[in-house]
């Protein structure tokens, strides 16, 4: 099935960690980060997340640069790129700046077993997506997004968000802020959670795009070796 | 206290880990990489891993060229480093390849915990170091270790140890090889497990020393910014 050209953008410590123990949003990179992340997120058709973000850090994943909006309303575009939340269960708060703040659209993906009471309430807010039975289709969804006109999608976490799109074959360029820090922890979220492999064979294999020292810290730039059937 | 220049080195996939969910050793790097890990032992007084990782890996931490064994001996060394195992409680098989393969010191670093007839076991292949009552305590570790000579020291993982080590502000340098692999798992070991921090604030900060291609990798040496009295 055709899908979107589909990347992760991500930040994490130096070793591996994108938040605390705590599992709340932590300061890894620096202000040119910042502003590559926009740009990507500027020439995007959509931004993606899953609910375990939302529900942790409550982002707008609006574009922040006044600029690059112009730029995007210039080009026939909205001014942010559609914004998507993968969450099986419906468990988004109404109220989730995501839906708040900055314009432009909203996409929920939900699963069969989303309760129907809070899915129809959400259909105020956004375009809800339906697939799979128990948890998001992932393979489905993106066939889904392709024919809505999503053709270069921005994946920004979480842990398991990034590994369940990865490992399903659904995604073409991984990017990495590696920052300077160590966070630590057992139990903190990595870059990429989830089941994860057992075996050397399992894993998923990777090219080095590119190596770029930003701030503090370094941008690894990453292709998927066999990223599925796109 | 005076302790010596600690450094450690590991090698961890593109998200984090040093080994899979199962806990066993996996390839990460390539040749390059492995000679420059071969390098730094053989140009180190010590080198030191933590229980778990002889239990999961059973590591001989030999020099595995023969140039650089006769280069130790011309200088008036041991063809080996002296190999350090941080245990406790004495759990360490007196059958583990570190006592088997190769010439050179051994040290066995426990605590007051430590079962006094392993321990005596023990000192018929190692020299056994006391520290602290219920874990090894690193700093009086690190403390004696000097005393015994040793001014340069390799810290090879696992993941518990690599924190302990640092968090206890006993480490000034941090190099690992970046993988071109994604490994995943939520309870796979990491570069640093352990605790963690909670904030922020509590970040071990690290300056970016080197950023260079590898194998098919990266290496990144990082310096920690206060890694504590020295
Ligand atoms: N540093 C960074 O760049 C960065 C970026 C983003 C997030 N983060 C951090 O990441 C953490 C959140 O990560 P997370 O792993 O808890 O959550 P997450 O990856 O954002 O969301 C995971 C959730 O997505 C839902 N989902 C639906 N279908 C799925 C499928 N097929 N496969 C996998 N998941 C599916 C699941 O919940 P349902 O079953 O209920 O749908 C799952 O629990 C937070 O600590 C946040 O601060 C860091
Ligand atoms: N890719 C790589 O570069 C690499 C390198 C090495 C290991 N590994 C992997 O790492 C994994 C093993 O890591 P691990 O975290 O389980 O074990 P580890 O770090 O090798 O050893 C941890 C153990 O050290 C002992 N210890 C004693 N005093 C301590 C102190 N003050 N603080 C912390 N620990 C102390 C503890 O056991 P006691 O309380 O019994 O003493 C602790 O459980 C394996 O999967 C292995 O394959 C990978």
């Amino acid at each position: 099935m055709e899908r979107p050209f589909t990347f992760i953008n991500s930040a994490m410590s130096a070793d591996g960690k994108i938040s605390t123990k705590k599992r709340k949003q932590v300061k890894i990179s620096g202000k040119t980060d910042f502003d590559r992340v926009d740009e990507l997120r500027a020439s995007s058709d959509a931004v993606m997340v899953g609910i375990g973000t939302v529900l942790a850090d409550d982002p707008s994943l609006t574009v922040k640069s006044e600029e690059r909006r112009r730029r995007r309303v210039s080009e026939g575009k909205e001014e942010n790129p559609a914004r998507i939340v993968v969450d099986s269960k419906a468990r988004i708060p109404l109220t989730a700046d995501v839906f708040k703040k900055g314009v432009g659209k909203r996409i929920v993906v939900v699963s069969k077993s989303a309760p129907s009471d809070k899915v129809e309430a959400l259909k105020a807010k956004a375009d809800v997506i339906v697939a799979g039975g128990e948890e998001v289709d992932l393979p489905v969804m993106s066939g889904e997004l392709k024919k809505r006109g999503i053709d270069r999608l921005m994946v920004e976490g979480g842990a398991t968000l990034n590994w369940a799109m990865t490992r399903a074959g659904l995604v073409d360029e991984i990017s990495v802020f590696v920052g300077n820090l160590i966070i630590g922890g057992k139990t903190a979220p990595t870059f990429m959670d989830g089941e994860g492999i057992s075996e050397r064979s399992e894993a998923i294999e990777l090219d080095l795009e590119k190596c770029e020292r930003m701030d503090e810290g370094v941008v690894l730039t990453w292709r998927v070796r066999s990223s599925g059937s796109k």
